[in-house]
């Protein structure tokens, strides 16, 4: 059964290992292209970018490789006022900004790029693979990248989600994001409690359910991880925080740095960052921002309100402002070229699966 | 690589898959031998039970199979101060008890039975294996078992409690509790909500650290998961859930039914029934306790209190007092007998992992 499964012969991919679209600048298109060249699927996290950003990025991937990629965006939530609450929750982080000496921003008006804007940008760079999270793009959308043989990816946390995007017949594979998952929950039609299911119950009820291929997401760090994802009926796993600690992901020293020797306190999950929850290592402002009091903006206003904060801190090399986004397998994070790591996990998951 | 493990070797079990030992009745003698001799471990849980009840029980195991079987305690928490909060907690109660019809108790001065007495009588009855959760019994304890060559298993829900556990050098095998188990959390060395770990990262933080047999258990329900729990590198699987609706559970048929369809709604995290977190359907009583301001009393005592409405509620088919206990994969529960649930997910592992 290694490494060939339904979706790696649709794709074309040689390992049923998948590079998670992490936004916020981590898949580096020298990231998406050495997992890419190493047998795996590679994949830029365009959640946050601008159009011109994401064509220019597919552009880069494609002179370092000829292998498939995924390009992932961010589905806005629709009906949500952007402005609500934004003036405390910006009060609110006024002392972090003294702290920091930091001017007080104006209140963003377009806190997130468009996301009519960057789905026409994604189709003009026509990846092989489109994903998206926290929702489902309309129709016509879906519909548009279908067109273009463009295989189509959507984020689910529930089996009911997952059953709710294959009742599109225009989503191709279902991402399932176990609770263990660093970075933001995909959630979005369930509450967010209910949607907090372990990876392992989770591939058993897809696999039980589903037609379509769907690929494990959710703390899998290792190739006896991978292995396990295959066994309980995945078509591929996709692994996040794993690729953060390579010579690749774009992310600041600090972090990677945090990820090596800061994760035996665990992770837990905090809005205080962006407005939606997601998993990470804790620090002073995720622990300050817990006392349930704060204001947080909603999504994305509360991402461009700490925008500055982040940027700060990344650059001065302090942690404890950062969005240090892990999942619950960061104690097995290993600093190495992504080649490598696709590498030791392909051997890892082959001493299990026996080889092919 | 199917079936036979350091573990199964050990045991002299013929298939890595191990029955939970759920506390409150659920396990009779019928289930843990059906277990046992269709190839499973089966396993009393005992944490409730007095001596006397332990060795009768142990004595009907006994009359049923010829196989190895285990049972279970719960360790008591030192220092802890039964009594506290017991009068506002039973007040809290007493709207639902007017309800039910069912008279005012006295305030048990033994809420549960003597631990002492209980490995007392686990000595005596002498099974096979003895495991147990919540903590850890002192040095004296696991030596006693040590050397009547019992094999000993304690429960970990995170990196920290296990190799807490194998540091003791007195304890032979780790059971991995996922955040997706069932039932009480056996967390017991770090904050609750560090213990969320799900199964997936912790077992592939205890492959890369632990040198003894570790078992994966929280939200299995299929061969395709105990398949992956071996993949990622465990010794063996171990279900509760899944047998909660067999033939033999010995569980209130309004629970084994509410189980079958009252399970889309998911489950929660409650300590309104024993004072301790335990995972569950949702139903009235979880829903009206979560206000998070109804007085609950530590455990034992929550429960010693509660066991009138739980009682009542069983006898009269009503399960919206009663404590279901249930894992996150519980939409994937079937009902049948226990020794057909072992043969369909030996026959599911094997169409993954090859057979043998």
């Amino acid at each position: 059964m290694w490494p060939e499964t339904r979706l790696t012969r649709r794709l074309g991919v040689r390992l049923p290992i998948f590079q998670a679209p992490m936004a916020g600048g981590a898949t580096t298109p020298e990231l998406v292209a050495a997992v890419c060249n190493a047998g795996g699927l590679g994949a830029l996290g365009a959640g946050y970018m601008t159009p011109e950003a994401i064509e220019a990025a597919c552009e880069q991937i494609r002179a370092l490789t000829e292998r498939p990629f995924q390009v992932n965006l961010f589905v806005p939530e629709r009906g949500l006022q952007e402005g609500a609450g934004a003036e405390a929750a910006s009060a609110a982080l006024q002392p972090y900004r003294e702290e920091l000496g930091l001017p007080e921003p104006e209140l963003p008006s377009e806190p997130a790029p468009d996301f009519a804007d960057q789905v026409a940008a994604v189709l003009r760079a026509e990846p092989p693979v489109f994903s998206f999270t926290f929702g489902i793009p309309e129709e016509a959308v879906l519909a548009a990248f279908r067109k273009r043989d463009i295989v189509v990816m959507g984020t689910a946390t529930t089996l009911a989600e997952a059953v709710t995007l294959e009742d599109t017949e225009l989503v191709d594979v279902v991402v399932a994001q176990g609770m263990e998952a660093g970075g933001h929950r995909g959630t979005f039609a369930v509450p967010y409690e209910e949607g907090l299911v372990g990876l392992m119950p989770l591939l058993q009820e897809l696999g039980a359910r589903l037609r379509i291929p769907f690929v494990a997401a959710g703390g899998i760090m290792t190739g006896r991880g991978v292995a396990a994802a295959l066994a309980a009926g995945a078509d591929a796993a996709l692994l996040g925080t794993a690729f953060l600690t390579t010579d690749e992901a774009g992310i600041p020293e600090a972090y990677k740095a945090t990820l090596e020797t800061g994760r035996d306190d665990g992770t837990t999950l905090t809005s205080a960052f962006s407005g939606k929850p997601a998993r990470g290592l804790r620090n002073r402002f995720t622990a300050e921002m817990a006392d349930g009091d704060t204001p947080v903006a909603p999504y994305p206003m509360q991402n461009a309100l700490t925008g500055g904060l982040r940027r700060a801190a990344a650059a001065r090399g302090q942690p404890e402002f950062l969005s240090l986004w892990a999942g619950q397998g960061v104690a097995l994070c290993r600093r190495l070229p992504a080649a490598e790591l696709v590498a030791a996990l392909e051997a890892e998951a082959e001493t299990v699966l026996g080889g092919g």
